[in-house]
């Protein structure tokens, strides 16, 4: 009886101890967050455990949230989405509209994204891979002489190619219901989306709300339209802050917003609905418009699509931008918006500022989303993210030093960083890049000097050896800095 | 001896008579530019005259200049660059800076642009099959699958795709000396790089000094950027009027200038290299930029390539701009820039407006540079457009009422039309629309009614009978405005 006992306790603590061994080892990255453990098989000739035990143990990672079984595969990694390292935290501050200077930054940091040879941490950009890229050969080299000859020496229509405002309205009906053909613009990026839509909502010196802190184009766009930023407080967890907001409006005269409520770049926050929605009426009863960048939206990474500011308004109030560049090509320079009140503006300001966007390169896009592999595609994609973001957090939390704060990105590809507040981002960009490694400094999404002790790091390659070494390269200059 | 000296006299008359014939043809538009006379043996047969006679005459025809023989083809019918109806002439007017309100006249003018079923007399487009689209798809069907991927997945160089901006470099030879890879911006068509341009060496309520009548589109970018248009006397034959510029800076402070010096849209004029040179200098002196667009320099009907604004251009004050658009394909987007001194701005202001061109299409457009037929292809081009501009101003000439009076351009492919001076140029418009027939009414290439009883009419498309119909209803509705 007591062998038996014996042998029954040896028994769990054996299984127990496999899975507390396997765990210590997702924990510290040896299995990456999308791997695959070794097999039932593999474990039991490495262990010397029996077929059963290495099951149990693996049954009791599940139960432990650290893999998941998939059918006649085996079991895999999970991402862990809850916190790592502890969150960024609101900082109440006064707003105050600003003027905007950060494009003699800016310049170096584009140099960096494009050149190779570098790591590139800095842009929010999706490695070639993950992309459709078999699918976009395939339309191009099967288009037709006709075809191909009418989108090179034609102008494409001002408003944008009809086929593709077609597929995209087709695409919005579960989000932005009533969107027709149209009612859309295509654009150069979101960017150009996003540039054409505050010159039609705005003038020179007028006032821009944008969130604290926010993507360091929209600043630019603001500096070089001669407008002021007006940065509000923002939760790292649901984006800005009410109080602020209607006390803000209440003594500014702020002309119009930019939001990104579905994985912000940079915090990754999603804005729950309700906020959403008290945030669209506000600004309805305010009559300020809001300009709603949600290029991150069909990158979440559990649940449904989220819903969009757009779809809570009734009168054309928010301005919708959109691209293709982080899910289908961002070399073809596909966006797109619905500027609601504004279309006509916006259509003018688009063809007043280079005719049209090209015919080939829309008509690809057109074909590609008529071919009807995106949805599973983005499936795929969401995934990879999902684990790819995980894996950067995992690594940031093992090699940085103590004291960092991190975000738990519910979608994108984002990571926000905050150092010890002795650190100084703009040293570890330029440090960094000396080691042949882009980030971007967080003083790049602030008027302010609020955030130069922080850093955003892109998580849009699969996590390898180089890149882990580029982490612990970015750890030790950072570590460095501290002193 | 009498018969003898009849015979003489009656042959002489003969072979006259037939020359005078053929001429009154070649006028009425029987015979167009560019088009073969009918064979010696063929007229042998028609007239009954001897092949020696009908050889006779065709000497003659050449002498008076009407058709030039090619070797073992014939004789083909020259385009009379002379002047077929008179010129319209300067009018001094006062300038005085305004405030530009012409987007809405625009819009209706850009939408009927895109309108497959309307008579293209209204945009500065180029009839498809006159552009090398066999060479365009061939480059697009060969290129390899690691190539387009790279294109599509990835961000081009926001500055321009490095080959295009070599290609364009190596061909500024001449033109630009001096001019390397890293001057060069390469933007979305001609309009995008007046518009960074503009953007960069003006701020809103800044005076613009531009040509009196002037490209439409530069008075919408005008009006976009909240800037005044100070329109200048320009002289119809060589541009802008001297006295007019030298007193109108000295009263008013201006900020830049956009200039077309060859082959004026919509005036069609070569401003002479002195005239170049002097505006270059007074300018420094002044220190005022001048935008140069120079979108019409490759298409000259006779003599060598004009020289440039930007050639005669020491210290970078000269923007000079440019595109693919009118002679390779409009439908691929590719224009560029020279920004001088400006450089650094227009290429930030690029980036921040929509991060970079496609990849695609600017590999497209250098690859077909490379391929070394271009010069070839533009030779040809010259030579139809030359015809095609004289055959659209003799059937004005022929149809339009008495008192119209039209420019005989040196280039490009635009004729500006004045008629007399009860006609409503809008309501031109406007009819002809109705009746499927788009052009361009000559008020929206000023910001006073200067222009009102003007209309200019495109030279893109081949001169057939669907093209001389248009003309002939277009007359018909003017004959009945003037009414």
């Amino acid at each position: 009886m007591t062998t038996l006992y014996t042998n029954h306790k040896a028994k769990e603590y054996r299984y127990i101890k496999l899975a507390s061994t396997l765990e210590s080892k997702i924990a510290s990255g040896v299995y990456r967050a999308g791997e695959k453990l070794p097999s039932v098989r593999k474990l039991h000739k490495r262990t010397g455990l029996s077929i059963t035990t290495v099951y149990q143990s693996l049954i009791e990672l599940e139960k432990r949230g650290f893999v998941e079984a998939r059918r006649k595969s085996g079991f895999y990694v999970k991402p862990r989405l809850t916190q790592i390292l502890p969150s960024p935290t609101l900082k109440r501050h006064r707003p105050v509209a600003k003027k905007v200077s950060i494009n003699a930054v800016a310049a170096s940091i584009v140099e960096a994204m494009g050149d190779r040879r570098i790591m590139q941490l800095g842009g929010t950009v999706v490695a070639p891979q993950l992309l459709p890229h078999k699918e976009l050969n395939r339309i191009v080299k099967t288009m037709t002489y006709k075809k191909l000859t009418d989108l090179m020496t034609l102008y494409e229509n001002p408003t944008g190619n009809t086929d593709l405002r077609r597929q995209l309205a087709r695409r919005c009906i579960d989000l932005l219901q009533g969107t027709g053909i149209d009612d859309i613009v295509i654009t150069s990026g979101c960017i150009e989306a996003v540039s054409l839509c505050l010159q039609a909502v705005a003038r020179p010196g007028d006032t821009i709300l944008v969130e604290s802190p926010t993507y360091p184009w929209f600043l630019q766009l603001i500096e070089d339209l001669k407008m002021l930023a007006l940065e509000l407080p923002t939760d790292p967890s649901s984006g800005i802050d009410i109080d602020s907001l209607k006390k803000t409006t209440r003594k500014h005269r702020v002309q119009a917003a930019i939001l990104v409520p579905n994985f912000h770049n940079p915090l990754g926050f999603l804005m729950p609905d309700d906020k959403k929605k008290f945030i669209v009426s506000f600004m309805r009863k305010m009559k300020i418009p809001i300009i709603e960048d949600d290029i991150h939206g069909d990158l979440y990474f559990s649940g449904q699509r989220p819903a969009t500011l757009k779809s809570f308004d009734r009168i054309g109030l928010v301005l919708y931008c959109n691209s293709f560049s982080k899910t289908v090509a961002p070399g073809l320079r596909i966006g797109w918006t619905i500027p609601g009140a504004f279309h006509d503006r916006v259509r003018q300001l688009k063809i007043n500022t280079g005719i049209a966007s090209p015919g080939i390169t829309q008509h690809v896009v057109a074909e590609y989303l008529n071919g009807g592999s995106h949805e599973r595609h983005l499936r795929n994609l969401r995934t990879i993210l999902k684990n790819q973001v995980n894996n950067m957090a995992l690594m940031v939390a093992r090699y940085f030093p103590e004291g960092t704060r991190i975000t738990a990105p519910k979608g994108g590809l984002m990571l926000w960083v905050e150092m010890g507040s002795g650190v100084d981002g703009l040293n570890v960009f330029h440090a960094a890049r000396e080691q042949g490694i882009a980030i971007l400094p967080g003083a790049m999404c602030s008027t302010t000097r609020r955030y130069n002790h922080c850093i955003r790091i892109s998580c849009g390659s699969p996590v390898d050896e180089k890149i882990e070494t580029a982490i612990k390269v970015l750890a030790e200059i950072v570590r460095n800095s501290s002193g």
